[in-house]
C-alpha cells in the first residue's frame, strides 16, 4: 500500500488514496485550491508556482489560485488524472521533491485547524434527484397509502428537479428556520408562521466538470467523464411548506432556504476500488440508461444529532450510497438527454438515501414515521423533527483495506425563526 | 412629450420613454452595454468614458464595458433611476451635449441592425412561476377534469418553482426538438424519442438586482425596488414528457432544453404609467402577500407562428400581462419568505399568460385543448402543436399616448431532432 510521508491515521479521512479538493484561505492569504492530506491541506498554487505540477496540463493557468474549483474542473478528466497522479507521486514517501525541500514544505502545507474552508464552487445549476427506491417508497406510503407508494414512472425515470443554487452553503454555516405558509390538516385556510417539520434529508452531490454544448445529450457509458469529484449533502426540508406547496410543479420554497455542503470534494477516481453493482433495476431501462460498467458504489454514511448545549451526539441514522437504484452516470445521462447542457461547477444530488431497514432512512420524516414515531436521543430528549439550536451532522467514508477515503462531514445548527415583525415591519405585523 | 432628437416612429418599439438595456457587441469590437433608441443603439461604455454619466453612481467603473448586465444590476435603485435619467436628459431634442457633439455621435450610436445582440444577463438561479389563473385553470381541467382544475392550493400560493438556467438562449437561437422518454395513453411500458408534442409557453421574465442576504426575507412592499427590468419568455416545453415525468417532483426534462428570451431589458420604471389593478385577490391573501400599490401592467402580447418555405407568420395569441393574478411583487415576496437569497441576475419568469378567451390562450396545449381542435393557419396548414422547421415569434408592448414601450422580440426556430443513432452511438443503436 501507498503511505505519505505526512503522516495518517489508519482511520484518517484524507490519506493519500483520497487527496480532496476544496478552497481553503490561510489567513491573511486569499483563497486557493488546496487538498487534504491527514490533519494538512497542501497548497497546490504553491507548488504550481514552484513548478511541481509541470506536465499535468493544468500547470501556469492560475487554475489554484483561483477562488473556486470551476476552473480546474473546466479542464476535464485527462487533466484531472494528470493533477491526481502527479500529487500521489510528490506526497508519496518515497518521493523526495517535496518532502526534502524543507524550505518549499514551510510554505505549502497548512495544518486543516490553520485554514478557513470556503465553499469549494461557484455553482451554475443544482439537480435534485430522486434516486432511492426506498426513500421514494416510504414517502409515498405516508402521502398516497402503501398500494401507490411508487409512481408508475419511478422505475423508469430516474425523477429529479432543479433545487435552488445560491442557498448553497458550506459546512459549518448556521440555518435559520424557514417562515411560510402552512395548511394545518383540518383548517379552513392555509396559515404563515415557521415551519413546524423542519426536517434533514442526507444525500450525496456531484460536480460536474466540462459539460456539454446545448443540443448534446451525454451518453450513460461517457457521463462519469463529466463527474468531478463528490461531496455530502444536507438537503433541509421544511416538511410542512412542501406537502401545502408542491401540486403541481414540485417542492419550492420548502427547500430553497439552505442545502448544506462538505467542504473536500473527493475525487470521483478515488472512489473506483469501491465500485459494485448497484440494485438489479426491473424492469430494464431504455437504451439510453443502460450502463456497461456497474454503477454503484460502497459508501457508508451516518447522520448525528446534537442537541444544544449537550456535547453529545446520537447517530440517528447509518445507510450506505449502494442503495441507490439510478446511478450517478444514469442520472447524468437522463439531464441531458433532451440536450440540456451542464456547465462546470453544476451540482447534482442524489435526493434521500435511505435504507430497507429502520435505521437506515435518510430523514427524519422516515424515521419518525411523520412524526408518529419519535427518536430518542442520548441525553433522553425526543425529537419527531428537528428543534432550534439542534446540530445536525452527516459523515461518509469509503472503508478500505487498512485506509479510507473519507468525506469529512457536513454539519449546521438551526437558528430560532424570524418574528413576522421582523420581515414585514411593526406597523404591518400589528394590524 | 418628450421627443429625441434621435428620430423614432410612433410604433417604435424603443423611443426615449423606453431605453431599455442590453449587451451589443459591435463588429471587431468587444461586447458592452447599450441602450436601444430607435432603429440605433446608444453604446453606453463610450459615453461614460465621455465623462457624460458622471453622477449617475456608476460612471468609472467599467460597469458599462461588461459582457452582461450584472455589474449594473448590482448596483441597485438609486443608480439605476440615475443612469436612466441622465440618458434620457442625453437623448432629449433639446440637450446639446450629445447631439451637438459629432465626433462623440459618430462613436456613441450604431445602427441596430450593424450590431449583434448577446445574452444580457449572466443567469445565476432561474425561477418560472405559474401565476395566470386562466392558464393554470386550462391546463388543470385538461389534466385533472375541471371540478379539480385549481388545485386548492393556488388562490393562497403564487406557485413556482425552479427552472434551469443554462439552457436560457437569446431570441434568434434555433431549438431542437428534444428526445426523451414519453409514456403513450394505453402503452405497457414508455417509448423513447422526439417529443410529439412540442409546445411554447408565452411567458414574460423579470432580473433581479442586488436582491438579498440568506435569511433575510423581502417584504412585498419592497420588492418592486429589486425589479431591474423585463423580457418575453417563450419556456418551450413537450408536453408528452411532461406529463409522464412530472409527478412528484414537477416538470424537469420536458422544460430544460431550452428556454428563450428577448436580448432588450426594459427598466422596470418604463413600465410606470402602465401599473394598473390586477384580478380581485379572492380570498384576501397573508399578510406577506398584501402589496399596497396595484400591482399589475398593462403589456399586450402576442405569439405568431411562421412555418418554414412560408414568409407569412399568423397570429396565434393576442393577450395581456395583465391576466396575471399573482403581482410580479408578490412573486419575489413569495420567494423569499423563507429567507432564500436572490442575487443580481436572477431570472424569475410568470409562467404562462393566458387570458379568459380561447383566442387569448398562452400556449398550444390550450389554443387545440390537448390537440383535440388544431389551429389553421394563414396558409392552410393545421397544427396541434408545433412542428419541425416552424419558427415562433412573440412581441410584446405597452400602448402610450403617442409612443410605445416596446420589448422588441423573441423568436426560435425548432430543428428536427437528433437520431437515436447519433446520440448513443450506431453500434448501441442497432443492438
Amino acid at each position: 500500500m501507498k503511505y505519505s510521508f505526512i503522516e495518517t491515521k489508519q482511520d484518517s479521512d484524507f490519506p493519500i488514496q483520497n487527496l480532496p479538493y476544496g478552497i481553503v484561505q490561510p489567513s491573511d492569504l486569499s483563497p486557493r485550491v488546496g487538498t487534504a492530506i491527514g490533519d494538512y491541506v497542501l497548497d497546490l498554487s504553491i507548488i504550481d508556482e514552484a513548478g511541481l505540477l509541470n506536465g499535468t496540463g493544468a500547470e501556469g493557468k492560475n487554475i489554484f489560485s483561483a477562488s473556486s474549483l470551476n476552473p480546474f474542473m473546466a479542464l476535464g478528466l485527462p487533466v484531472w488524472k494528470a493533477v491526481r497522479e502527479k500529487l500521489q507521486y510528490l506526497l508519496d514517501q518515497e518521493t523526495a521533491d517535496l518532502r526534502d525541500n524543507e524550505e518549499l514544505r514551510a510554505k505549502a502545507f497548512y495544518p486543516q485547524s490553520k485554514v478557513r474552508m470556503l465553499l469549494p464552487v461557484q455553482i451554475g445549476d443544482y439537480t435534485d434527484f430522486y434516486a432511492s427506491k426506498e426513500h421514494a417508497t416510504n414517502v409515498g406510503t405516508m402521502f398516497r397509502g402503501k398500494d401507490n407508494a411508487l409512481m408508475p414512472n419511478w422505475k423508469h425515470v430516474p425523477i429529479g428537479y432543479h433545487g435552488r443554487a445560491s442557498s448553497i452553503v458550506l459546512s459549518g454555516t448556521d440555518v435559520r428556520r424557514p417562515l411560510g405558509q402552512t395548511k394545518p390538516a383540518h383548517a379552513e385556510a392555509p396559515v404563515f408562521g415557521p415551519t413546524a417539520q423542519l426536517d434533514f434529508e442526507l444525500e450525496m452531490g456531484w460536480f460536474i466538470g466540462p459539460g456539454n454544448q446545448l443540443g448534446q445529450p451525454i451518453s450513460v457509458d461517457q457521463a462519469e467523464d463529466q463527474v468531478f469529484g463528490m461531496v455530502l449533502v444536507n438537503d433541509w426540508s421544511a416538511r410542512d411548506i412542501q406537502s401545502w406547496e408542491y401540486q403541481p410543479l414540485g417542492p419550492f420554497l420548502a427547500k430553497n432556504f439552505a442545502t448544506s455542503i462538505s467542504p473536500w470534494v473527493v475525487p470521483f477516481e478515488a472512489l473506483e476500488p469501491f465500485r459494485q453493482a448497484g440494485p438489479v433495476q426491473d424492469p430494464e431501462p431504455l437504451a439510453y440508461l443502460k450502463q456497461k460498467k456497474n454503477g454503484a458504489f460502497n459508501i457508508n454514511l451516518e447522520v448525528y444529532l446534537k442537541p444544544e448545549n449537550d456535547s453529545e451526539e446520537t447517530q440517528i441514522t447509518k445507510t450506505n450510497f449502494n442503495y441507490m437504484y439510478w446511478s450517478v452516470a444514469q442520472q447524468v445521462a437522463h439531464h441531458t438527454i433532451t440536450g440540456c447542457n451542464l456547465r462546470p461547477g453544476d451540482m447534482h444530488a442524489s435526493g434521500t438515501i435511505s435504507g430497507l431497514e429502520r435505521s437506515e432512512r435518510g430523514s427524519m420524516l422516515e424515521l419518525t414515521w411523520r412524526g408518529a414515531e419519535p427518536l430518542e436521543l442520548k441525553n433522553g430528549d425526543k425529537r419527531t423533527w428537528i428543534e432550534d439550536g439542534d446540530e445536525l451532522i452527516i459523515r461518509g467514508y469509503c472503508q478500505g483495506d487498512g485506509y479510507r477515503i473519507g468525506f469529512g462531514e457536513v454539519r449546521g445548527t438551526v437558528l430560532p425563526a424570524l418574528s413576522e415583525a421582523d420581515i414585514l415591519g411593526v406597523e404591518k405585523a400589528i394590524n
